[in-house]
């Protein structure tokens, strides 16, 4: 028999429960702030716009949270997701390293957010909501939300950001074929969109701006409630589905990580992929290096504070202890529109100032270079965003060919790119280049962080 | 333990042998001829343009053939492909029907053509080929080839023919993106082309011409072959994969089909799933019906004349006994682009002749709207070649209702519909119209078959 190419668990192994990493911090997470008092926000108050259940979870310390069984039935559609050894691509760099990745290209969407759409989308259903607000970036979020909500009968409505709402009409079409509505932001349906219009009729948008307007509509509405993709501790949780198949499919492999990778852009992805492993080390297991990578021209991680800070840029949402940018800094366009976002999900933030990720950042031009070898040995196109991981996965595999040394490699391809071939269009004219935030942009957002305490 | 969503065999299991239905039939195929002599083509005049390999399975009627280790390594990355109850749909339908569908969406291009294109580039590659030239209509081919090429270190050349080409830019970065290189058809790089140019200036291109501009530059060269996604023996021989895993998938529900349905455009995905289940009926086993589902606008099986035809435009080709519309025949510019092709599969043309398969038609407005219906069900988002399948398996599960039969329907979702946002932009915008083929301009082309012996 020959090696296998993949390590696939049969659907009844999805897991059961998901993994809280709440349960095993070393020290608490810093409250949450309600944006008007400044104080700990109560879940009266955060459920104004999301449900009950969810901010159960989001609070929760309990280390394993069990997964409905109509979510199960639904992930079980394409999950567990394979986990791939990277042969193809480990021959063709030469390195002893040996490479492991996690592809989540395979649900329908095309990305790990359908894990938790799918979860969320049956909390709203299961407590009468009608209709989920929501923002997307990337158009990835969008279009599991859209899916989500087509198989629980749930009104959708996403605001786009605008200058991807133009350059990417086909994930808008995308949403629309499941029935849900999208619409560019900043609109003028809310004040928040108005507000920003008055002042830049031309704004290009922005996670921050698109995430006040559909705040603001579930705000309005009793039968509304607001989704959010990333960042909060109960989108990272349903997403721990990722890390918790890999451990079992990397026992089947007969091998452990000595370093696991993933993007971040709110944060969801990585910690999917990363928080079962570091819970382990947590608990007293084995050690693992995990390298959290974000794009140079919006390196939150890298360069941001670590401080209280809004998730959106006309402050409706509640305040976050995380690493940021400042909520008013608008990143430039570059292509992975999915890590273009000012903060970073809290639980990382936490974790990366205690030591346990090691952030780094790469830019754009070597990324899209190292998805381009990835696609001609793996087959596989990664979308933008993941390519900044497969960047680090090559780099990593390059310093164990000029060291000897076979470290295991684990990183998560967290979506396909099929939705993102303009990007690579631009990037093989040669019409691409590298990016950098504007140092002044920054200082100046991040001097506006509200006072706390 | 809840039934299972999906009918997911191991890599271990997939087949180690394609079925080669040229074993069962009752009466013998009728020989391919030469294109200058119109007597029957030797394998020695085929290798001008194919691998010797592929010329022996082209005439072989050994009745399993083996799938070579280094073909059935890479295709083990996404084989075997799952196979779905469409219990949502089922649901939406209140149909007493048992729907499966096989998922070909799962292989990295997106459809069912990379299982032939691994294959067929092996062996070109086993031969000594430097450069495989082949033509593209939608997109899928070339881009599977284009994949393929890259694996196994092969210069790929596609001629995409030029509607499709403007159309469907990403579909042309996708095969850039693993190095290939993509032409618009007619090109003014063969004599094929210039002849089309100097005639029709504005000339949209088809198949046909796409074919002849590859074919010609594979004739030219010792280090060059071409590449057919489609139609020929050994093409649909590479597709059985899809329906030998069906086989062992519904034994593992403990179905079997009442029907099987595909949808044709040179056949490839339909006999890659009927083949394996017709060969047991013929063989004298269970009794299958078989619905092969064209567009209206393209009805080859359904309308076009039974007859010795040129697979391309310039008639360099070798001369098929097939269902034909003429080789000059342009079909009305459609959306589902793959199912654009005047002529079909010898093998399914005969098996049709001989009542095994019963062709039926749809026109692509009700195809669309099946699509959409499917996804907001099934979550996937087919392609609108798929969407042909879509809508007649759904036709079959509405006559159940009406019937009280409970009869179990497999169909064939060749690909998913990633590349194809700009036609369901179109179709949710109002803008697409059913489209019908002119009878004279088929009466034409058909007038002008080749007169043979």
């Amino acid at each position: 028999m020959s090696d296998p190419v993949k390590y696939q668990l049969d659907e009844q192994q999805l897991p059961r429960f998901w993994y809280n990493i709440n349960a095993d911090l070393p020290v608490p997470m810093d409250p949450v702030l309600h944006p008007g008092t400044k104080q700990p926000i109560t879940p009266e108050e955060l459920g104004v716009i999301f449900p009950r259940a969810v901010i159960e979870q989001e609070v929760s310390t309990e280390r394993e949270i069990e997964i409905p069984e109509p979510v199960r039935e639904i992930l079980r559609q394409w999950r567990p997701s394979p986990l791939y050894r990277a042969r193809r691509l480990e021959q063709a760099l030469k390195t002893p390293a040996k490479i492991f990745y996690k592809y989540e290209g395979v649900s329908p969407p095309g990305s790990h957010k359908a894990n938790t759409a799918i979860a969320q989308a049956f909390y709203n259903k299961a407590e009468g909501v009608k209709r989920i607000t929501t923002e997307t970036g990337a158009g990835q979020w969008g279009s599991s939300l859209a899916m989500a909500g087509s198989m629980f009968g749930l009104e959708i409505l996403v605001y786009m950001v605008k200058v991807s709402y133009n350059h990417k009409p086909y994930r808008r079409a995308f949403m629309e074929t499941f029935g849900a509505q999208c619409i560019a932001s900043p609109s003028n349906t809310t004040e928040s969109g108005r507000a920003v219009l008055a002042e830049h009729p031309d704004s290009t948008g922005s996670l921050g701006i698109a995430i006040s307007e559909a705040v603001e509509l579930a705000v309005q509405r009793d039968d509304t409630k607001y989704a959010l993709g990333s960042v909060l501790n109960h989108v990272l949780l349903h997403q721990t589905v990722i890390g918790l198949e890999a451990q079992k499919q990397l026992e089947m492999a007969d091998a452990y990580p000595d370093m696991i990778i993933g993007c971040t852009g709110g944060g969801s992805n990585f910690a999917g992929i990363v928080f079962p492993f570091l819970g382990t080390q947590l608990r007293g297991g084995r050690a693992v290096e995990c390298i959290a990578v974000e794009p140079t021209a919006c390196p939150t991680l890298t360069k941001g504070l670590f401080a209280y800070d809004f998730g959106d840029t006309a402050h409706l949402t509640p305040l976050c202890k995380m690493h940021t940018l400042g909520s008013t800094f608008v990143p430039p366009g570059f292509h992975a529109g999915g890590l273009r976002y000012h903060g970073m999900a809290p639980q990382i933030s936490h974790l990366a100032k205690l030591g346990y990720i090691a952030p780094r950042s790469y830019n754009q031009l070597e990324c899209f270079a190292a998805g381009i070898q990835f696609a001609q040995s793996e087959g596989i196109v990664p979308a933008p965003e993941a390519t900044h991981a497969v960047r680090a996965a090559i780099h990593e595999a390059e310093k164990c060919r000029e060291s000897g040394e076979s470290k295991t490699i684990l990183f998560n391809l967290s979506g396909h790119g099929n939705f993102d071939m303009q990007a690579y269009t631009d990037y093989l004219g040669g019409k691409l280049k590298d990016l950098d935030y504007a140092e002044n942009e920054v200082a100046m957002a991040l001097a506006g962080l509200p006072s706390i305490g």
